[in-house]
Order: structure tokens, then C-alpha cells, then sequence
């Protein structure tokens, strides 16, 4: 056995054993050492880094590390096997792509601006935006010796009077509570119930009557790679949390199918639940309510949009049959889930409402998105596109709708890109290249003066749309002019440095690889080829649509006409086409505010095909007709030209 | 700060640190160290003796230590105050009255006998013996790639067609297990569910299609000092465990009051039910499933009988207002408990049942107990009484019924008597003692040849019975006679000695003192005086009551002669005293096969007056007349003669 010692930036270390011959990134899972590896181990993304700082460790040289790099110690853990003591450094920058937990600033009219124009349009397609929570007040008679019934009873009785209802449930949690509060109260007290189809009455909650009481709901977004919270006031729809954090599912694989294979060994399940529940989403529960003040006790519902394999691996469901012929998800809609089932830290009784799945590769994040969308409000034929690590996409209107899915990676939210971050602080989100002297300059999400961290999904569209622009890539992503920005290794893979080390928050170089474009155009390729067959199938031509509604974390920066002049859009007036921001969450803010959006995005859902591009012959033949940019028929792309 | 070290017969050791002036009780009590307290530390009952082995303790003598004892080391936990280091050796026979778990042999008749009885009662009264448990089997089309529907919905659907209902709920317990299920066994599965009155369908479990299932059920009586529980199969009846254990809260006070003292302490609530679910129930659970062979996970139904501050405490809810002035207890009926909340470790989904209270101090217990004792059912006058630690009395027929309670004590269990214990392996449960060599031959419970250890409530009753009829005590428990085995210590108190330490299974001789009788005629005392005050506000005689039925953990062994020759039941004709075991036990068991009997039970305690036996002015003098050998106004007992 030899001594492994995982020693982070803080200062902290983690001590193991290993026999030798054990592989690094393993031994780092089993002692649950965060370290990214969003290829699941397979030396293709190069994030799995550490640095040697002790002892000796044999690995491989991949095209991943420098030289220099390899000279001052970095290693790929993947590719890294114990044969001695060793000490190995690892980056905290390797979490998640970069991505701690961020908590939004409410302040910011841009963070909320979207939930508003999420009520104005359910409000105009009729909707309403109630629930069925509220609060109810009700005042008992004081027992006394001749009145000793117990407490129980004396609530039950005074809110049957009062919601004129035959059955009113406590549940145990109130039941704890109930001795107290009445008599703190004086037996006058605030319920939180929820009034069930039936009339039944459900009491969430019990409060003195002086008490200021919020009806809490928590809304989620449980992307591939990035998750995203809400917490809003179900009474009103006010946002009074709001955050986001990299899904700590990552270590595990960038993309599903990794993941559901890393919960098929033993105990995985438990692993992959813990990682997306107790790493990520309790911790953002616990941030948001420390920032707003608010008790997390008091969050009495929860909705939850994610893609099929997400949803299964959230609530510890045996996912394997989802990528098994004939792919069959345990659910597609649930009402089986409460807090207390997945120990999520909320009311216990807080019911878990999942944004229902429609196929095994088209999940709740893309109906909670198309509510929103509104795509089945219209008679206009449009198109939603939700850029997440898996791309998905419906066409339609108020008669019909058709989705499918794609796989485009992760590059969309930064993954799989060696200087790609989330759309968060320190991301590049827009750049111009001029033309004659190659030099970038940026916009960075962030307070002014921020320096430079990485790359966001619109960042990685500009710049591959401006070097291509600028002529110095060609349509194959292949570096064709020489600069002080370009550089080629020594394998004569080129590069273009966006911002050197010393301008940057960042260890080395921000820069944009031959091979980061390459993982970028087939990301976007997959969507363009993904719409082309889409549209074919149904005898339609990509002018034929009206709009475009584009999702996702790719950021709010996104510019459409780069967007389009990479061949990852149609080539439509930009007019046409609207950024809707994460319209997973926002659908699952819409699902738990209002009970007739829950009902609508179920009747969306049920009444949307579904149509498996892997089964159409001519998608491999579009695919690969769309890695070019923007495309090997520039005759698609009418409006692009170059500077 | 002085170091404490508790040091256990199994040479284990708990070490903390306390302050000086600590008093060692409340040091090993926040130390989790168990030492029995019955009377929560009064230096009342004796029980909480430590053997001084190192060190330095402050010890106040008291009458519960003969110097002898005291030269050894022996001292009382709650009169010892830290004034050094000091070691201590913790008895593990103080735990609970010397009682650890017994699990029962079902191979003895006797073992089950009182269930076949109930049942045969239930049946006789037109009771039918169903519940709303049972199993269904249901055969699925095999998904293939044309026939995709989710797993739960394939199954909601067989089981809707199959049970013709609506509404089917899958809890989270099921929808984990679904999808390996299903493929394991080809989509044809048996399903363990409940249905609910309308027609509403819960799936507790799902099995594979040859598994051999069998519905567990629970059935636990919380007595204040003992813990009985069965596991019975839902469909048949048949009893599958059976055990029974001191119940963990003792160490926090023998009666009610002290224990409800106790919870309201810091974190009380928690160590009460802690004490009660995690140190009784679940070890009691595992240990008969373990007997049996049976997973624990398919128990899908639990039924509590016990009084009302136990419900109070097992559920962990607030018990202080029950011994405050208006006397209100949180509830009498509740169906707001389910396995997870208490975290009992059967089907997460199990609802637990609890035997209705109908007043502060006349609980679920006597509900059960008034069931299966059928004075319901009955034109004639009958008497059931229940020998708990509270005694609790029921008067009536099929037309009226009237309770009360009153406080006996620990005594029938074998409580506050100093060689006590429960009725069990190593307890004599019947004494003859030789008027002229006042010599005595027991029964002893057990295997033949077993040594005693002690007294349990049966022996008890004959052991004074006996020393009265040899007139070796007065009618007031003093000593009278002289003899080898009568022994009067430094203070003059008088004891005779059952059983020399030679040939007994224990640390010192087996004898009875009088501050044991004096206990016992309390408590006896506090049963007849109950029975006289209640038959009085009703103008009825003694001589009117038809029947008596004695329940209670005091022994299947009572001997009703000598229960009568001391004044503890009327002096009516034996053969109409009938003694019917753990009653609670056994209406748990009935409200748990038979929905009818749950209901019907209900049904009693709303029908069930109560009364307040401290609101009767003449029943302290009825106590105080009754605490004599049999009775001041021995015409009473005109059957009772001496030897």
C-alpha cells in the first residue's frame, strides 16, 4: 500500500491508500477528491489536472500537457497510476468548470426581469397564476377544564369550520409544532394549507398569528452541467433567492451517458444523487436563504426541470434502461417525491413536482421550456432551441409540436473547452477581432475592471465567428494566418491567445485551440443538422419559420448574428430570433407558481412528438455537411460574409 | 474539570469530564451512560447504584446501602456529587429493571394462545378479521421500442384496469425498486397495496412474481416500564415474533410525571424518544425479525397502544401540557404518523396506527385493552382493569362504559421492589411459604433448573400474601414473626429473605423488605380504592360486578386467591376473575388485522366516559383505608382466612 495525499489550494489535505497499480482518478473518487472529469476518465478533455508535489507517480504524456507543464509537475490523473508514495496538488479551478455556487444579486433588474416576463405571458395566454397554497387564519376557543380536547382536534375542527371541508391532514411536522405554537398564540394561529382537487385540506405549516409568513417554493433547473435555483414567494411570485452552481455530477462525466454508467457500479447510484443533491442543491438552498433570510423550513413545494437521465439520477432511480434498448425511463411524470424522501433540506412535506419527461432524451427542462416558449400559444410556426449539453429542439405552433434531441456536449456552457467557464464572473461573453491587426477585445460579465478568467458560450461564438471573420481559421476551424496570437504546439496544432497570462485571472493563457473549435463546431453542427432533418421531415423549409426562441446557459451575451454567420442558426432576419434566457427554470417557476402552467406544460407535453434523429438515415449525412463554418452549402447561409 | 470514567461489566468504558459539584447522575445522563433512575434521582427508589473503583466520590449514605455495601464501593448515582477523578462501575443488570430483550419461542402454545383467543373474540362479536392490506398480481406488456411507456405508468395502469379504480400511488420506496423489478421478473409482479375506502389504491411494495410474499404488520405496546411487540402476517393473523423489553425511558424516571420532567429538559423530547424508538422498538424489531427470518422492510403497518404520555413521548411531541392544568394533550386520535417521521425501522411507508387516548391519564392502552376485553360486547356488568404502571380500571357492559386511572407505580412490574423484575426468565412468579418453617417453594419462570433472579409482580402478590397468612407480617406489612429468614437492618426495617445468594442468580440474597410491601400495598391500594370510588359514583356494590378481567405484564401466573386475600381485587367468586395477559398487546394485534376492530375501537373510546378520580373528595380516604392487608373493613373480604 502506498501513502496518496491530495493536497488542495486552501492548504487542506486529504490522506489514502492505494495499491500499486491503482489509477489516480479513481483513488480520487473513492476518497471523494473532487476532481473534473468530464470525459469520465478516457484522456479526451484534459481537465483531470494535478500537479505532483511529492513522491513519485508514473503517467502517460498526453497532447493535454505542455512540456513546460509537464516539466513543472502537471499530470492528467486519468492517466496516472500509484506506484509509490505521492503527493499531488489539486486545482480547486477544477471543479465544475470553474463554477462555484453564485448567488444572484436581486438587485439587479436583469436577474428577476425574466420571471416577469414569464407571469406577463402566462397572463396573456389566459393563465392564471394561482396555486393551491395559502395561508388561512384561525382562532380556537382557550381550552379549559371543561373544554379538553385535544389540540389536534381543536385545529382540525376549526379550519374544517373555516374551508368548510370534511378532511384536513396534519402531517407529523405539524403535528411536533402544534402544542407550542397554540399556546404561544393564544389559540389563534396562521396556517399554511394546501386545498387539494377534492377540497381535502393539507396543513403544511402552523404560526403564531403575528407572524410574517411567506409561503416559500423552491424552483430548479438541473442542467448536465450547470444547475440553477429559485426560490420565490408563492403568493406573489417575487424571486427572493436566486442562484446557480456548476451540477457536482461532473466528476462522474461531462455528459449523460458517463454518468448513468458511473451509477451503474456499485453504490453509484447513491453517489450521483449525493452529488447533485447533498453537493449542489442543498448548498444552494443553504446560500440562497442565508442571503435573503429566509427559512428553508418554509419552502412548502418544489419543481424540478431536467432532462430525463437527470431527473432519474436526482431521485437515486435506476437510470440504466434509459440508454438500453428499448430505452424505457422509470417515469415521465411522477407525483411520487417529497423533500423528505430525498432528503432535500426544505419542508419535509414539501412536495416534489418534476417537470414531466417525454422521451428518454427529452426531458422536463425542454416542456418547462416550451411553456415558456409560448410555442403553443401561437398559430406562427416557431422554432425553441434549448442549447444545454444535450440540444434540444420543438417546432410548432397552437396545432402541433414536434421535438427531438441532440447530443451537442457541453460546449455550449464552456465544458469541453480548454478556457471555457459558465456565462458567470470573469467570462468573456463578447469579442471583436480586427481584422488587420488581430487584436480582441472583450466584453466580461462582472463589475468593471474584472480581469479575465475564461470563456463563456457566447464568448467561444464570437471569437470562432470573428477569427473566421478575420480570415485566420478557415471553414474547418484549421489556423491559416500567422500572428503574435497565433501559436502552434508541436504536434502543429494551432492557437490563438485571447488574453495572456498576465492580464488574466488564470494560470496560464487564455486562449482558443484548433481543438476547442473543432468541440465547438460540432456542437454546433449537431443543432443545425438536428433542425435541417427536423424541418425535412415534416416537408418544411427553414425559411418557413417565423421565430426562433433560443435557451439555455450559453449566457444572455449571445450574439445572434455571430451565431449565425458560424452556421449554428438559420440563416432568418435577426429580428426573428429571441434569446429567452434558462427557460428550464423559468417553465419550472411558471409550474410551481401557477397550477394551470403545471396542467398546461403536462398537456404540452403529452400532446408533443418525438422524433429520434438516430433513426433518420439523412442525419449523419447533415451532421457532417454542417461541421463547417458555417456550412459546406454556403448557399444556406445567404447573409454571411466575411470583413 | 475532573475526569469521570463509567466502566461497564463488559470491561467497556465512557470517559467524559465534569465540574466540581456535578452530581455523578446528571454527568452520566448527559454522557448517554445508562444508570436507572425510577425515581429521577430522589434517593427514593434505590436503583441508580455505582461501585466506587478509583478514584474520589462524594457520597451521601442512604437507607439503600448497608455499610457492608458501602465499605465495598457501593454508592447511589444521585447522592454522589465530583469532587475528583473518579472511576465507577455502571451494573448492566440496572438497566430496566434487570430486563434485556427476551424474544418469545413460538413453538410454545402459550406464547400464542391469547392471540388465537382475541381473534376468536373479534369473530364471536361479528367482527370481521380483514384488513385493507393485501396482494395483487399484475402481468404487463414488455416495453419494446413501439410501446415506450414509462415504468410507472405501466404498472398504474395494469393496477388500475386490474383493481378497477382510479387513483394509484406510487410512494418513492416503490418507484426505486420498479425498474430492477420489473426486468427481473418480466414485467409480472406482485404488488403488496392498500385500499383505501374510496377505492383509492397505495402501493406499499413490489415483488417478483414468485416471491414468497407475506404483509407484515407491528403491533407494539408502550408500557411505562415494559415494551411488548409482535409482527404478525396481515392476511392470517399468525404471529411471526413475538418480544418484549424494558422500556429505555426508565432510566429517566419510573411514572409518567417524571419522565415528562425529563423531556422538558434541553433536547428531552429527543432523548425520551430516543430512549423509547432507537433503544427499545428498533433493537426489539431486529431482534425478531432476526428470530424469524423476516425483512423488517415488509412490516407495511404499525399499531401503538400505550397510554397517553407515552404516545406523547414515542411520537417525540410536546407532553408538558398533559400534566398542566387544563390537562390537554396534543391529540387522541391521530393518523399523522408514518414510519419514516419516527424513523422505525420497517417500510418507510408503514402507517402507524395509534390506539385512541380518551383523557390525560386513560390512554390507548386501555382502548385496546376495553376491545379485546369485550365488556363492550357484554349485557352483563364487567370490570376490566389493566396493572400497569398506571392502573387503569373499565367499567360497564354493552349500554354504558366508565374509566379511570390511578397512579400504582412500577410494583406489579416489579418496579420499587428492591429484588424485582419483570416477568420473565430467572422471576418466581408463585410462592408457597410453610406456615410452621416459614420455609418457602416457588415457581419460577423459565427452563427447569433456571436459578431465580428475582421477584416479578405474580411472585410478589404470593410472597405477601403468604407471609401474612403465616402471620409473619401484620396488615400493615410490619414483621411480627422471627425466624432464620427475617431480618431487621440497623433502622430497624424488617426483611425476609426468599432465596439465599448461594442459590440465586444474582449479586446478593432474594428478599422482600418492608419498604417492598409497603410499595406493593400502595399500589394494590391505589387499584381497590379505584374500584370502590368508581362502583360508588355509579351506586353500584362490589357483589353487582359479574366478571373481572386483570390485564397487565404482572405474570400469566397471578394467583386471584391470594390478589384477593391481600385486598387487591373484590372478594368475588374466582371463577368470575379471569386474567387476559398484555390486553394493550393484544387490542394492538386485533386493531391491527382487523380494520372493524380499529374502527370499533374508536367507537369504545368515544363511548367511554372518563373520570377524574382526584375529583372525588372521598378517594383519599378510600386509599388510605385500603392500604392494609386486605382492608381496614376486613367484611369486605369475608372469603379471606389465615393459615
Amino acid at each position: 500500500m502506498f501513502k496518496v495525499t491530495f493536497r488542495f489550494e486552501s492548504g487542506e489535505a486529504v490522506e489514502t491508500f492505494a495499491t500499486s497499480g491503482e489509477n489516480l482518478l479513481e483513488v480520487a473518487r473513492k476518497t471523494n477528491v473532487a476532481i473534473d472529469a468530464p470525459c469520465s476518465g478516457n484522456a479526451s478533455c484534459g481537465k483531470c489536472r494535478v500537479k505532483l508535489v511529492g513522491g513519485e507517480l508514473e503517467s502517460k504524456k498526453t497532447r493535454h500537457i505542455t512540456d513546460e507543464e509537464y516539466e513543472q509537475g502537471w499530470r492528467l490523473a486519468c492517466v496516472s497510476t500509484i506506484e509509490a508514495d505521492v503527493e499531488v496538488m489539486v486545482p480547486d479551478i477544477a471543479s465544475a468548470y470553474r463554477s462555484r455556487m453564485k448567488v444572484a444579486d436581486l438587485s439587479s433588474p436583469d436577474e428577476v426581469a425574466i420571471f416577469e416576463k414569464t407571469k406577463q405571458g402566462l397572463e396573456d395566454a389566459g393563465i392564471s397564476l394561482h396555486n393551491s397554497l395559502r395561508t388561512v387564519r384561525v382562532s380556537m376557543a382557550v381550552p379549559t377544564l371543561d373544554d379538553t380536547m385535544p389540540d389536534n382536534e381543536r385545529l382540525t375542527r376549526a379550519l374544517k369550520k373555516e374551508l368548510n371541508t370534511e378532511v384536513v391532514s396534519l402531517p407529523y411536522y405539524v403535528m411536533r409544532r402544534l402544542p407550542d405554537v397554540l399556546r404561544a398564540s393564544n389559540f389563534e394561529v396562521q396556517c399554511v394549507i394546501r386545498t387539494a382537487a377534492n377540497g381535502h385540506v393539507f396543513v403544511y405549516d402552523v404560526y403564531e398569528k403575528d407572524a410574517d409568513v411567506v409561503i416559500g417554493g423552491l424552483a430548479v433547473d438541473i442542467g448536465t452541467t450547470t444547475v440553477s435555483g429559485l426560490i420565490i414567494n408563492m403568493e406573489t411570485g417575487e424571486i427572493i433567492g436566486k442562484a446557480s452552481s456548476g451540477n457536482g455530477q461532473i466528476r462522474y462525466g461531462a455528459d449523460v451517458i458517463n454518468r448513468i454508467i458511473e451509477s451503474t457500479k456499485p453504490g453509484g447510484q447513491e453517489r450521483l444523487q449525493d452529488a447533485v443533491i447533498q453537493e449542489t442543491i442543498n448548498p444552494m438552498i443553504e446560500h440562497m436563504c442565508r442571503a435573503s433570510g429566509f427559512d428553508p423550513k418554509h419552502i412548502y413545494r418544489m419543481c424540478v426541470a431536467g432532462n430525463t437521465t437527470m431527473n432519474h439520477l436526482f431521485s437515486g432511480i435506476n437510470a440504466d434502461h434509459l440508454r438500453m434498448e428499448p430505452y424505457i425511463p422509470a417515469f415521465f411524470k411522477t407525483n411520487s417525491f417529497f423533500a423528505s424522501d430525498l432528503d432535500i433540506h426544505i419542508n419535509p412535506d414539501a412536495h416534489i413536482i418534476v417537470a414531466p419527461n417525454i422521451g428518454s432524451y427529452v426531458g422536463g427542462d425542454i416542456t418547462a421550456g416550451t411553456l415558456v416558449s409560448m410555442v403553443w400559444n401561437r398559430p406562427e410556426f416557431s422554432l425553441f432551441i434549448d442549447l444545454g449539453t444535450n440540444g434540444e429542439l420543438v417546432f410548432g405552433n397552437s396545432d402541433f409540436m414536434m421535438s427531438c434531441a441532440c447530443s451537442a456536449g457541453p460546449a455550449f456552457e464552456g465544458g469541453d473547452i480548454s478556457c471555457g467557464m459558465r456565462a458567470t464572473d470573469g467570462a468573456i461573453e463578447a469579442c471583436v477581432i480586427d481584422k488587420d491587426t488581430m487584436e480582441p477585445t472583450f466584453e466580461i460579465i462582472g463589475e468593471a475592471g474584472v480581469k479575465p478568467v475564461g470563456l463563456c458560450g457566447s464568448g467561444i461564438i464570437d471569437v470562432i465567428s470573428e477569427l473566421y471573420q478575420c480570415g485566420i481559421i478557415n471553414p474547418k476551424g484549421k489556423f491559416i494566418r500567422e500572428g503574435k496570437r497565433v501559436r502552434h504546439d508541436k504536434y502543429g496544432m494551432g492557437s490563438y491567445v485571447l488574453v495572456f497570462q498576465e492580464d488574466a485571472d488564470s494560470v496560464k493563457d487564455i486562449e482558443i485551440t484548433e481543438v476547442d473549435i473543432d468541440n465547438f463546431i460540432r456542437a454546433k453542427g449537431a443543432i443545425f443538422s438536428a433542425i435541417r432533418t427536423m424541418l425535412a421531415s415534416l416537408d418544411f423549409d427553414i425559411t418557413m419559420v417565423e421565430d426562433i426562441y433560443v435557451a439555455g446557459g450559453i449566457g444572455s451575451g449571445i450574439n445572434m448574428r455571430n451565431a449565425i454567420n458560424i452556421g449554428m442558426l438559420p440563416d432568418i432576419p435577426l429580428e426573428k430570433i429571441h434569446y429567452i434566457g434558462n427557460s428550464s427554470l423559468s417553465g419550472a417557476y411558471a409550474m410551481l407558481l401557477s397550477t394551470e402552467a403545471e396542467k398546461k406544460t403536462y398537456e404540452v407535453a403529452s400532446n408533443m412528438t418525438y422524433m429520434e434523429l438516430s433513426a433518420v438515415p439523412t442525419y449523419m449525412d447533415e451532421f457532417v455537411a454542417s461541421c463547417f463554418i458555417p456550412h459546406t452549402d454556403n448557399t444556406l447561409f445567404p447573409s454571411v460574409t466575411l470583413k
